[in-house]
């Protein structure tokens, strides 16, 4: 497997899908929506294949599930692709034109990033997903997808690339790295002449690896040790739903609430109910000295647990005396995702939106938000979690850059 | 000399730089300025050691003349300190509040990016500048200057530490690496946990090396294989003044003109009297084939010719039949910086805005107005060559990033 080829294709389909207008595109999504359920039994046939090697290998029943293809699942890939059809294409929009004192119009021109990489686990559905979201921006997209689900994966690239020639339009718009070598994703991750940003889509594992050894601009997403802040003016009720639905309403997600925080004033109020409604969920409870007395059935939290993202039905409960510490203590251990503090205090409120350090910050609502749907994004790539391009949500925008263009007429530099 | 403790320090100062006022900022960076200027003698002192050991060392006439401070240097170093008080303060500017459906308020809020990271070469006053821009936008920065400038960087960096002393404010705003061991330097650019941003300022050399080892996200500057392309249907008065502007205006810059691309049905009556032009001004040119019956005193280009980037008194010359060749050679040989087409044409002129790949694509104007004040920015801290992040000159909003700020009343996820 020739990554340089691989790579100078990419470039070539980019150029070609440059010139091409939002309506192209747009019908494009739609056909490749209508192959991919035309082709459903076919894909299932593939993923039949890498169903049976993760049960063969022991693979969780967690895993199996992300693996598993069904026709629903195939639908919902299928009704991606179209509600990205339906957005607005965020290229060749220009901001900010003036007119310099010496006649030069400068503008800023939004344009697609060239060619992308997405580097992800073994998960079938990001598949079309990622395509539809380079290709609605003009981007060519290299995939690196997981062993695990590599017959589903390339079944589903190869009914879009069929699409795609069907189409007229450069099969090599998307192209997957079939060779799951380690040496090959090394290379791959040092392609810099052809990929101009690497997006790593998965663990905590994954994305350090990526950073590490890339040499191409790389964004992080998706490590999320989420707090929720309980302040000593807090409507109770109130937080314990709010914490109630961030830790539960869906464990396994970078949004999910993994520690909450409480003032110590209120702890004797908030704690007895709330994790008695916790334990019925089944959440284990891992409290800090002064909060273990308030929990039911808690265990005693460790220095660790402040850092840990438990992606589980664990929860961490520590104590403050201020809202100035829970602050301190949110911006030491946090990983930059999604905060939120539950108050009646507009000073405590707004000091806490203004003083955490993280991608989306939230006065009195539930973490879960955090998401490029609910942000009204119309799409998602992911979440950064970095401060480099783009943070928080990354719809459509994110996988774009911007050139300046100038107009002039014979000016010179004196 | 430990890195970590650099770093915690630098994070420690930042928090507090995020909760000045820019009026407390103007005035540090207004007494900052005045208090170089109180200690020119000091400083020329301390550079009078580097510019020794410089000639020693045989160091060459240009780099000595970079490395060298006068106190006309210092003053405009002040100068331009007293500039940047004067400029708006982009942190704090909340962008695209929406009311979601539900209630929720969601906006995007500009904040500084942390702790920036500055490596650079020789040059003393890069000191001050990077120094005023990342205060201004309530970043602490951490610098890593060239070891022949060594003793005039720390005299710069401990006049501005003196002051933010006396005015009460952190000192490690701004902190100098001085070991200048190449470990050190290695170790600096994965210093990930305390850094947010490194920007290496130099040549391709520098740059290349941070690339290569540096796990913290890196903006690349800098590096400019600039072309002018002239059209079949350009006024050749305005190319030829165009072309030596961009060429000889300034040499030795990132934004001057390394390669004219000429359209061959006018290379007979563009190249003779620009040549010639060109000649008188000691331009050394590297022609094609057929380029080169048409240039006085030519000598051959060689393949390498059209990728290099001279930062000399030399410009390759290459003959195209068509502006689709001329984008193709532009797009295959260039860095990404500036490009600039000359023609009358129409349509040309947006087919080269439009497809050819850098950060500034120019239509009838020098090449050499790629700069952060020229644009309007009123200050730069580089010109980015990479597409994330920031494209092109960046002024004080590239050195911030955004968050979102939501205000809920107590919504869950459903």
């Amino acid at each position: 497997m020739n990554l340089n080829e691989i790579g100078a294709r990419a470039k070539k389909a980019q150029v070609f899908l440059a010139k091409m207008n939002c309506t192209q595109k747009n019908e494009l999504l739609i056909k490749c929506a209508d192959d991919l359920v035309k082709n459903a039994a076919g894909l299932i046939k593939a993923n039949d294949i890498d169903m049976e090697n993760g049960r063969k290998n022991n693979m969780s029943q967690g895993l199996l599930d992300r693996l598993c293809l069904t026709e629903e699942r195939i639908s919902g890939m299928a009704e991606g692709l179209k509600q990205l059809a339906a957005l607005p294409d965020p290229v060749g929009e220009v901001t900010g034109m003036v007119k310099r004192p010496n006649g030069l119009m400068i503008g800023k021109k939004r344009v697609p990033m060239g060619v992308i990489g997405i580097i992800y686990e073994a998960r079938p559905n990001v598949t079309a997903d990622a395509f539809g979201l380079c290709f609605k921006t003009s981007n060519a997209v290299i995939l690196k997808g997981g062993s695990d689900a590599i017959n589903s994966t390339k079944a589903i690239v190869d009914c879009i690339r069929r699409s795609l020639e069907e189409a007229s339009l450069p099969v090599d718009a998307v192209q997957l790295i079939t060779d799951t070598n380690r040496e090959t994703t090394k290379e791959f991750m040092r392609l810099t002449e052809y990929v101009d940003l690497l997006i790593p889509r998965g663990g905590a594992g994954l994305i350090r690896t990526v950073v590490e050894n890339s040499t191409i601009p790389v964004i992080e997403t998706g490590t999320g040790n989420c707090h929720i802040f309980v302040d000593e003016s807090a409507d109770l009720d109130m937080a314990a739903d709010i914490i109630i639905n961030a830790k539960t309403q869906r464990v396994g997600v970078c949004n999910a609430c993994e520690s909450l925080v409480v003032h110590e004033k209120i702890a004797d109020k908030l704690l007895p109910a709330l994790s008695a409604k916790l334990r019925e969920k089944n959440v284990e409870l891992r409290a800090d000295d002064k909060a273990f007395g308030y929990t039911k059935d808690a265990v005693h939290a460790s220095e660790e647990d402040w850092g840990k993202e438990y992606l589980d039905y664990i929860l961490s409960i520590k104590t403050v005396s201020s809202v100035d510490e829970a602050i301190e203590h949110i911006n030491k251990y946090n990983t930059g995702h999604s905060e939120a503090i539950v108050t009646k205090d507009y000073f405590n409120a707004q000091k806490f939106l203004e003083e955490v350090d993280a991608a989306a910050v939230y006065a009195n609502a539930s973490t879960r938000f955090t998401d490029g749907f609910e942000f009204g994004l119309g799409a998602e790539i992911g979440i950064s979690t970095q401060k480099l391009h783009a943070r928080g949500p990354m719809g459509l925008e994110a996988l774009t850059t911007t050139k300046y263009i100038i107009y002039g007429d014979g000016q010179i530099r004196s």
